[in-house]
């Protein structure tokens, strides 16, 4: 992901969706430039206070997010643009279609990363598979996402 | 559901699990006695401030919450209970497997209203289709989730 | 489904298709002329001997197929056509995108009836919910596809 | 998979399953001694004769049936055993309970790699990626399925 794109990319996913900001992610960048989220556990994020376990609902937005983030990058790095106008026009024709996520382990952890891999970028839809880690590497969920990308 | 399971669901399902709260749904019964949640437009549940629909995964998180309350009445309603520990003991057991969402349509409205409906109650594993529809009627998305019930 | 829509149907899916032939699939329209698939135990579509079951792959096989057939038809129906053509040319832009089955029950029966339901008809993308029944009406599987068809 | 696995995986899923002989897959071992799936491009599974495809429902099944070997593989290599009887037991648990597909490209090539990774595998229920490529190594599908497996 480059530098442009990651701007925006945070600016509408971090700052202007409020729901984002309500589950508190941060979408940063690893050593490839390849984009991930990280979220922390907080009190209004679990689903289970005895087990202290993130609520599954956290678990399924997250990766839906990082997937759209995904998507919407396999298809702008594909195109010639200068401009920002340019990638949040792409933005703006980006929606989930579906989403799969499997529960694989309890969300137990202080916090998590969620990754993802694109498995095609078509011209109309990419379909992206994701995964999220507690801080101690422990795989809680896995997800497959369809998007509309243009 | 009867009346000792409902208040069962309402204590575990909005007023003790964190996130439940976070999205403040109510969970309700309908003049057959079947569970259905109601959740309100509130900004902190936003996707997209300019179209002001909901976020996908307050979508996900409402259409997984009532498929579990689905599946959960599902196994009681076939066991002899007199006890609310016994109510309780299943409620443990219950976990979402997977799940899939299909976005149908922008989720748009004032108020919106989740249902579902048991495809196969197990022993051990149940599968619940849901629907999730604004104050307008009309279907903004469907899911199937499995759930660990035994 | 209209007449002619019916016809192109049965030559595409039921005809030209070989695997369809394989699994030997009629595509028949019950009272309200809404399509749905017929398919007998044949012991070449078995998955397991002792229990005379079909196969899952024949049971994901005939649910993709009764969703296309629904997928297309809701698409056709909205467009104005009076030519052959005009029908196979949707045909042609029909594809999967991806689909989820869900295995309720063992595929016991003389015959198999698969219907489905349009959750949602777009110019590019279709959902449709499928289910699977044997000859006693009892639920084999569920699913659910989504159609490229624009 | 161990060679007595092997032998039994064999046994069951290529030589005495009637759809999986229909389909014609052979179940073998890479170097890591890990499982996979050849199924050759015959008439008898092609979805479209002009573009001379894999249908949809060929794929699903090669999809479902390696992720059920490398489910109960899972299962198995996990416990103790001496005799064939007690792989067999396990087999005889083994289903599907969902699957999702995602059709990423058009299924053609002269023969085709199914190949799959376990996300989890439980003592009840196991869950399993997999991909689907043809022979020159392009990513068909990619598939996940939840199998009951104790």
């Amino acid at each position: 992901m480059d530098a442009k794109v990651y701007e925006c990319v945070k600016e509408v996913f971090e700052t202007n969706t409020p729901f984002s900001r309500n589950l508190g992610i941060k979408v940063l960048l690893d050593g490839s430039l390849n984009p991930y989220i990280r979220v922390e556990r907080q009190d209004h994020l679990i689903g289970n206070y005895i087990q202290d376990i993130l609520h599954g609902g956290v678990i399924s937005s997250v990766l839906d997010i990082i997937g759209a983030i995904i998507a919407v990058d396999g298809v702008i790095s594909r195109m010639k643009y200068d401009q920002r106008a340019d990638i949040m026009k792409k933005f703006e024709k980006l929606g989930t279609i579906d989403m799969r996520v499997d529960y694989l382990r309890p969300g137990r952890g202080v916090s998590f990363i969620a990754t993802g891999e694109a498995m095609r970028t078509g011209n109309k839809v990419s379909v992206v598979r994701t995964k999220l880690k507690n801080d101690e590497n422990t795989l809680i969920a896995a997800g497959t996402g369809t998007y509309m990308v243009g």
